[in-house]
């Protein structure tokens, strides 16, 4: 949906909205049973709510299309993801809950190992421990340059992110990493006026970091990927008229929420928590995002059962979460991570959006299989939030 | 999918992708049995492929739109038949095999009859013997205009095929058939300064051919509509990063392939010989379109048995392409071409595809009554080659 005529249509309304992500929620049948997790795991409460509740699949981009993290959530916000793009350094940052500005250019880092000639011999320079890592980065904190503020932060391993900070820093910036061994580390180059210089700071960085880092066997060297300015994103409050929170474990998707404008409130403690703070926070926010992540980290384990059990394990929260009595209450997937694939997917997503005004009762179970019968069909999941915003009155009638 | 977007997300793999064409696939239902040719056709290798395969029903070009050949199979190559038009004039000159080039401008040609007073008596020349008309086009073949090449090549009956080649000569040129008799042909009219350039050579070679053709009792006249360029379409193996190959009997579906960048193999045995030449290209190809013609033929006859005989038919080497032991199977259709109405038809055809990544199970048999249930819904055609490249792992993943 444009997003000025979300804005257009946008009314006020004493209704509570409830998203819940199940990271990576859809799958596909094991061959040892014909049966998807979704379908093997033990989920009544879903099941019950599914037959209660409109149900259908939701294309997180396109037909074909797999989706990263970003995408699959943006998309879920409205945006559409084909249109709205969040770059890898911004979403690296992100992850590590770095308070982005909006004069930022973010890139992903990893040590390298280089030889003797300077080529690289090993690109995640032998998966450096993480506790070496972060003391090299400690060390490539002391590099200055003039007119940036220069932030260099740990990830885990090989990883971490660099932020630049400056007036007038462009992100088309190509990348240092050369994709393959036994040729050196590339110079990064600028596609237009501020990314060029960009490109020049890049590339000063990189040779400070590289006489910084001289004594390393390891971790010699160091490649840059993924340049992203700040994502101007048109908020999320504004374009819905709601109070937005998010209540996600892992910082990278409340960062992406923050990004989006919502309202981040920390829940480290998982989902009993989540509803705990949902609760404690119901007067001073209209809509709840809420994301669960074991479902995704089990798929891209490729573990069937753990992601049945971690199905199970949300399915046991449903009652309470249907106790917070929200007006709509949402279940959805980012994307497919079908255990057998080991990886997200371009699958269409089972999804279910109970509210009073329901066209009910087409499917038996929350499934793959159950959710094509249902009455919301397979469609694109930026159509999520413009139907919540209806089943929640929250949009006025369009034209006379 | 913008055609961008697909090039970007491309990705080599050491995976095979076959489609089949069934020309026409999709039918409706008999008054006396309430079935439609798919339904009542002996299929059991079609049905049993379906249980096992995603199915659903794509839409060629868009509700309601009943297509040609031409963005039937478009859609199904990924183009956006709305976007990419081939003209009839470069449809006939591919359809008898004509090697068109980038300069040329092609027409559809028909002889037709005219009375003493220059005005259409007849607009099918008495639908004039193919052997008589093609000694007439012999006869044009005389005509020399200056700085443009002329070509005319014979069809059939009183059609024939007008190629003029040379720099700048532009496509919107208004037709010179009246439509209807009793009026003389038209004067060709240039929209612009190309288009007049050629406007003017076809009024020049329309006067000469008069005058050769003024001893013919039948044949002494010609109109000439569909003028085309060539259509510079983004080629196939650029965009999705397979070398393609086109396997098609009737040369008009080999030239639309061609035009796509697919390289065509001869096969005039039909599908046996389709099979064998798939098995001897495995190597030397990704992606194989197969192209199935009798199906359609039977639609429009309006033969509903012999469209089921058709399609039983293609059902029994159904086991020998499974057994090519290609990633990504799909049978598809261009269109619809009912029995029922002798003629093409806009209504969504059954579509499969087999892959070891399929959502299957939904379906019981391959039909336009089954296929609805499946887990691909009713799609656009064009949506066909991003799910091809995504079940063949040939799709990157998009965004972070």
């Amino acid at each position: 949906m444009d997003l000025e005529l979300a804005k257009r249509l946008s009314q006020p309304a004493a209704t509570k909205i409830i998203l819940i992500v199940l990271d990576g929620l859809g799958g596909l049948s094991q061959a040892s049973t014909l049966r998807s997790e979704l379908e093997k795991a033990q989920i009544p409460n879903l099941d019950r709510l599914a037959v209660r509740s409109e149900v259908g699949l939701t294309v997180p981009v396109g037909a074909g299309i797999t989706p990263g993290s970003g995408p699959g959530h943006l998309a879920l916000f409205g945006y559409d993801p084909l249109r709205f793009d969040i770059g890898r350094g911004v979403l690296e940052a992100t992850g590590i809950d770095f308070a982005l500005t909006a004069t930022d250019v973010a890139a992903r880092g990893n040590f390298c190992t280089l030889d003797g000639n300077g080529n690289i011999s090993d690109r995640r320079a032998g998966r450096v421990a993480t506790e070496t890592s972060a003391k090299l980065v400690e060390r490539l904190r002391q590099i200055t340059i003039p007119g940036v503020e220069v932030f260099v932060e740990p990830v885990r391993e090989h990883r971490f992110v660099l932020v630049l900070r400056g007036n007038g820093l462009g992100d088309a910036v190509t990348t240092t990493d050369p994709q393959h061994e036994g040729v050196p580390p590339l110079a990064a180059r600028g596609a237009d006026a501020p990314s060029t210089r960009t490109a020049e700071v890049v590339n000063e960085f990189v040779e400070k970091a590289h006489a910084l880092l001289k004594d390393q066997e390891q971790a010699n060297g160091l490649v840059l990927r993924g340049f992203a300015n700040y994502p101007e994103l048109p908020q999320f409050p504004d374009i819905w008229g709601v109070r937005a929170a998010a209540l996600a474990v892992y910082p990278m998707y409340r960062g992406l929420a923050k990004l989006a404008g919502m309202t981040p409130i920390a829940c480290p403690g998982g989902m009993t928590e989540q509803i705990h703070l949902i609760r404690q926070n119901w007067d001073n926010f209209d809509y709840f995002f809420v994301h669960y992540k074991k479902t995704d980290a089990a798929g891209e384990d490729g573990n069937f059962e753990q992601k049945c059990h971690a199905l199970e394990e949300f399915d046991s929260h449903v009652p309470e979460l249907l106790g917070l009595g929200a007006d709509v209450l949402m279940i959805a997937g980012d994307h497919s991570t079908p255990a057998l694939m080991a990886a997200h997917s371009w699958h269409p997503v089972p999804f279910l959006l109970h509210s009073k005004y329901c066209r009910d009762g087409n499917a038996e179970h929350f499934n793959e299989q159950e959710c094509i019968k249902g009455s919301l069909g397979i469609f694109p999941a930026v159509d999520v939030m413009p139907l919540a915003m209806a089943h929640a009155m929250r949009f006025a009638k369009y034209g006379a």
